[in-house]
């Protein structure tokens, strides 16, 4: 193992004020042959779920290196950071052992070794307790990009003492799906907690579903493409995680639905006879 | 050709999510050298004509490489994914065949070898067809970066095929121009499809000029620096592009004046001996 | 002195706009071996204050190198774009003489050799004058990155000549600190313009104080951690700058408390034997 160059990295510290720029400039300061891929700063402060869900989202897709996670309202308090090797030692993940990186980590083969990072002789020295992804995750990710060994730069842990994530998972009840609005994107697409392959083990090969949404139900047609709905009409799209999202052609189920985050959905069998798709209301849409 | 080390990159797919940063995950597994700019991300959602402004106003600045450039309302539909060479193979610009490149690709001189991305052995395997930058455009641009030629990646398309732009022109009637606020920055001020050289042309050199917006008459002086209206007052401004922008002082001139983007705007010759600047309103401007 | 190889940038361009992404592509276009660091682009539009003490949290962190910092309200006019050499040579802070850089530069020992960036032949050659990270910043950190000597790119100025920043100091009054609000943070805290050594120095080691916001007279805890606060709580943090911030534990307390930037505090002693945490109001706060 000689180190990375590549660290990847999220957080809810927003891209309005200089924090995210100053981890990326302690990274440099030791390790200046790293590039940093900014995967998503704006996560709700303190949702360490959406944060969870996020970096699960893109974690298929991540290269060799380090993965900085930070959604970790705990900051400065006794909470615990980790070091969470993976994938026979090919990345680790660094932030709190709040359930945060539990998905992710899940998702490329779990945790190998783990080490807790209370080794302070490898932290920035800090004017305050309550940045740990400048004081401690930026400085640690430093050293492992520089090819130092996990377990110098904390006290081994048994992985599967780390706090496990909370994603939801769907229930089969009453003949359908009992699942939720897990993400809505920037377009307003609502994610479910429901893939393509669920879909197909619960309905076979169906191409409607009933949708209800508190209380309101309707017949949506499930399409590969949001074009493939038409402009206005609301239906169910298979995403690029290949999860089902609830979603409106050229415009925004969430806002047009009235849904959001949370948002408990069942899904049922669909009549095959309904029309292609349901038009939303009688606005003209964006 | 030795492939290229810079990818300039435009979407709508937002900041919020981790969108941005898996494709250049992706471009980073196969391209680790290739340094990734961010043009913008915030074009709103299925804009194909703001995005294609952008683009164009960005297009003069851009170092030699691989443009991605991706507001594709379409992803997943039969519509084209497309590689377009540049300034004798200095460029390629890739996207959907919707417009989107159009007016960037003629600023540089015109299409030269174009070809559309139908070879599904250089894509990505992905659950779900809707994420073009990341399945398709952006391991594209990587075989790019590291020397492909383009006609392996696609089957070769007449550029004459390849759909045109939508930039509004402004045109000369009246004794005066018709024009379009095309952009409102950040900053509120409002940039018209009108050039420093096309008021020469339609005014020589006029130093005001009576701006008609939905009715509402002003006489404005045109000068060079936002600063050089007094606060609070409205004006025209060249801008940064040489294009002319309607603009207050220390403020925003959407805001002050309730102009949007798509505002018609009717320029003519102004009066010599109004004061230097309109006042708006008797607000305190912040 | 053979060059840098990162740029810091700070600015109130935006990240919605094609202008941050632009200025990089003119640095790379000279530099390519340059990594540029985004600080924050979200400062708000001609917030000169708010944009020097943005640099001036991030400057203690930086890197060997060029900072540009641009919040330019002037831009166009005669204003000045000045150099300022600091830490013998290690670095080179670029932006407008309007006070922006000046608490930066103090934070790294002061001005070394400075000046006005005059010499149009080391900028573009632009179709506007009101881009002055693009036309004039950004070629000029090129050119030191390549290792181009100051004094070659303008005409030396004395230092003291460079406009001071306006960074306000808490005054001590009536047996307490009369202080201010100088910025709400993502997550709704109110930093203070107060050092945890001003509270020493004022209140000894006082884990208490009474804080007086517009009238409304609470007693605070001071505490190390925001999650030392109970949820819904409100107190004091020392925050990660080493500053006193006032805080709602899990929530915002510019919100809760009705606190913005620029809003006057007064802190004086606190009793002690008050509850740890004054909960605010009766509302469930998210």
């Amino acid at each position: 193992m000689t180190g990375f160059s590549t660290v990847s990295f999220l957080s809810d510290l927003g891209a309005q004020s200089e924090h995210v720029g100053v981890v990326k400039a302690v990274i440099r300061e030791t390790a200046p042959h790293v590039t940093v891929i900014d995967l998503a700063h704006e996560i709700a402060p303190f949702d360490v779920r959406a944060g969870s869900l996020a970096l699960a989202r893109a974690v298929p897709y991540l290269t060799e290196g380090v993965v900085i996670a930070c959604v970790d309202p705990g900051a400065g308090t006794s909470r615990r950071l980790v070091a969470i090797e993976v994938a026979d030692g090919a990345g680790v993940f660094l932030g709190p052992d709040n359930g945060l990186l539990a998905p992710g980590v899940a998702l490329v083969g779990g945790a190998g070794r783990a080490v807790v990072l209370d080794r302070e002789e490898h932290h920035l020295i800090a004017p305050g307790s309550t940045f740990a992804a400048r004081d401690v995750l930026a400085p640690i990710a430093a050293a492992l990009c520089n090819g130092a060994d996990l377990e110098t730069l904390g006290t081994p842990i048994d992985a599967a003492e780390l706090l496990p994530g909370v994603v939801p998972i769907p229930r089969e009840e009453n003949g359908g799906l009992s699942c939720e609005v897990i993400w809505v994107d920037r377009f307003g697409n609502c994610q479910l907690n429901v893939s393509a392959d669920d879909v197909n083990a619960a309905f076979g090969d169906a191409t409607r579903l009933r949708v209800d949404v508190h209380g309101d139900v309707r017949n949506f047609a499930i399409v590969n493409a949001f074009d493939d709905l038409g402009q206005g009409a609301a239906g169910l799209v298979i995403d690029s995680s290949g999860l089902l999202c609830i979603a409106v052609g050229r415009s925004s189920a969430a806002r047009e639905l009235a849904i959001g985050e949370g948002e408990q959905v069942f899904l049922a069998p669909g009549g095959e006879s309904a029309p292609v798709a349901t038009p939303v209301g009688i606005r003209p849409s964006r």
